[in-house]
């Protein structure tokens, strides 16, 4: 692994599943693997879970960990190659990465789409600089159109909670009250669609199609209901439309998922990777019940990216 | 101890005090209790010396920590169960802080009062809620009605400094430009009016009475000048009323503390919480006095915070 | 050495730049130094190469660290004595600094010039209150007049890739849209002006002339082409008016440093503190040519930091 941004990335997912679960049973045990080593962090948007989970992952692996607020901690970073820099911008981003490179082992960034330019999101214009400025592993904390971390603690928590060899796993749209990126969806997507053990169903109202890149000919089922039948594991999340790039086309509450919805299933598992807008997407009901395994799912985020850095540090 | 959140989670204060001085005299002694563990620090409101002092006290027992500003790190949060999260808050705490508790081994919180709603305020519900969510142990880094870390450091102090065996304590209302918490006055007499060997009196202008539930019968001596005569130690703080709750009745100079204050004392060490504000609640001349205590108080907030993090990992 | 402020604290400086080449060569040598040890970091404005190489430092060494934003993190502080603090500062700096001093072995500042002020900058009146209120080492990470971990990493940088004994080193004023600080220069005239085998030139538009107390009677050229000419070593920056006091008296464009202006040196290296403003203060050219070593001199901001926070805990 050269650096980690996506399933491609991860190479074969069953050993590097397989290490996630051996890390999990004893996490403290590769230490000598993180000594010495410092990992650093870069947020260019709020985050909770990431950030705590890759702090709390580096500390479990032995190694030291910084994290910068991007913008608010430094300088606020110019991108555009051969830019005369006499505005507002104080860094180029070629330096600051480079430069940040010196101080750690491996860093982790999280960046963000514009939702309004596509083809600069989805080219990835904006981490495809930051990884060829690095001179260290680059690990993506989420990307304009992806978030693997979050999609490698779904499938760990998927593996170890399965009740039978094969399993249905619905991701499910649900309504928010704003234009979400597709990360998780495409990300849930690029990862559970290549498991050899998973029957992928994606259910979301016309318009919200994903791009195909990640979807790969996984079964579209727009019928919400359909789509939930004799499920065993149901991901549900809010993301804006591909198509009409970064806009909100629903808010039909019929999509917010609740036990009636539930029902159907087979006594499906319930996953959301959080922040989570509680009766706006998914009902208390849904999120409260003892089939919720939200919390569970966040806390495999710390052995997801322990897993990641164990590779790209060992 | 299962939360530290007051004087009555300290349990055998006694002990408690002797562990403290124990760690103070052997501060990197007690490594093997923290190896491997991690401590989450909250602040949903800012601080200096419970950050740090924390921080601290996690590096002396070995431990490491993460720290994360409430707000503006991460989403906004969602206090009232069973709301529609149509509006401007991004993650409900009920998840937050159980999602928080995958990540550390024992969880410290800084919330604030809102000083006009006195029932939910006293009633603690934001912390108890957060105790509730929680998976792990809860230290209170100051809640809405207490500050139990800054009382035991008070206690440490007093008790590594008292010159006899029975002591006079006074703590004094102070005045101040701003309406103040009454956590730290709350939280003093909380720890303070039980401790065997002292004599507690309180002392502030008629209106500013404090929630008896602290101060348990302890003296309340209207007349500065009387309260103050004999002392062997004085903290001085300013408050807002408990009673016209969240106001200030007085701005009244003559409370400031002054060495004329200080002359009828029985040459009394003096104490505060800081931060403090120079010569509007006490003046530079008494900060300043080789009777102040205030920096070695500071210094007390990481043994203070060390040993209860020694209770709840050992 | 008791604080590290300029190059007046280095000592012997043939001797610490030994001890920083060891240390470079072998960064995790030296951990018993800092066991159990605590470097405090304060910034009062943003900073990324200094506050994220002086984390990996003290990381190297062994040492944990903690990192204050003031003013978001924690209190507005006062920094008049015998203040009435009745207005918006909520705490003195004497007591601020003092706290912090009880939370580390070790403390490192970043204050900054108001550049309109010029004796209360020159006086460096900020910095020199927090060195007499710290109880513990004061290390500058950038003041009011000057940057010495900065010159530090400078001279290591120098001295580890001059190809001959003796080096002629170019300081040259770059344009910039910004008044700056005369930090950098200062602090790089007040290091070089006394290594034995530098021959320092300095060259600027006439009125950019720096304070003698820095420059100690090194060559002054005003034609920056003959300056540069045989030069091995050119470092560029911008700074404002010293005697016109945080002017900007000049844009000129033909200062921006561009290959044509590098064609009379020696081959010279070339270096720069970063931030840059690209094809402002230097052309993309010369930032990207094989010579430009500015990536290395910011990586050797760690082992600068590293070496005075070994001088300062052993």
């Amino acid at each position: 692994m050269k650096n980690f941004t996506s399933f491609a990335d991860a190479g074969d997912y069953k050993a590097l599943l397989q290490q996630a679960l051996e890390i999990k049973a004893n996490p403290f045990g590769y230490q000598e693997v993180g000594r010495n080593k410092t990992v650093g962090l870069i947020f260019f948007n709020p985050s909770l879970r990431t950030r705590l989970s890759s702090v709390k992952a580096a500390y479990n692996l032995g190694a030291q960990v910084w994290v910068l607020n991007a913008g608010t901690d430094s300088w606020t970073l110019e991108t555009v190659d051969g830019a005369v820099m006499d505005g507002s911008t104080q860094e180029h981003i070629k330096e600051a990465i480079a430069v940040m490179s010196q101080y750690c082992d491996v860093l982790g960034v999280r960046t963000f789409p514009t939702l309004t330019d596509r083809e600069a999101d989805y080219g990835e214009v904006f981490f495809n600089k930051i990884i060829s400025y690095a001179t260290v592993p680059v690990i993506s904390l989420e990307s304009a159109t992806l978030h693997p971390l979050q999609s490698f603690a779904d499938l760990l928590t998927v593996a170890e909670t399965k009740r039978t060899e094969r399993v249905k796993v619905v991701l499910t749209w649900a309504p928010h009250v704003r234009a979400l990126p597709q990360c998780v969806p495409n990300s849930f997507c690029d990862w559970f669609t290549d498991i050899d053990w998973v029957d992928l169903v994606i259910t979301h109202p016309e318009g919200y199609e994903l791009d195909p890149i990640f979807t790969r000919g996984a079964r579209i089922e727009y019928d919400q209901h359909k789509a939930l039948a004799g499920a065993d594991f149901v991901q549900a999340k809010n993301w804006s439309s591909y198509h009409d790039y970064g806009q909100v086309l629903s808010t039909d509450p019929n999509w917010m998922l609740t036990p009636a919805h539930m029902a159907g299933t087979n006594d499906a598992r319930f996953l959301h990777c959080l922040p989570v807008r509680r009766n706006v997407e998914v009902s208390d009901a849904v999120l409260d019940s003892p089939n919720s395994l939200i919390i569970q799912q966040a806390g495999n985020r710390t052995f997801a990216m322990q897993t990641v850095l164990h590779e790209l540090l060992k």
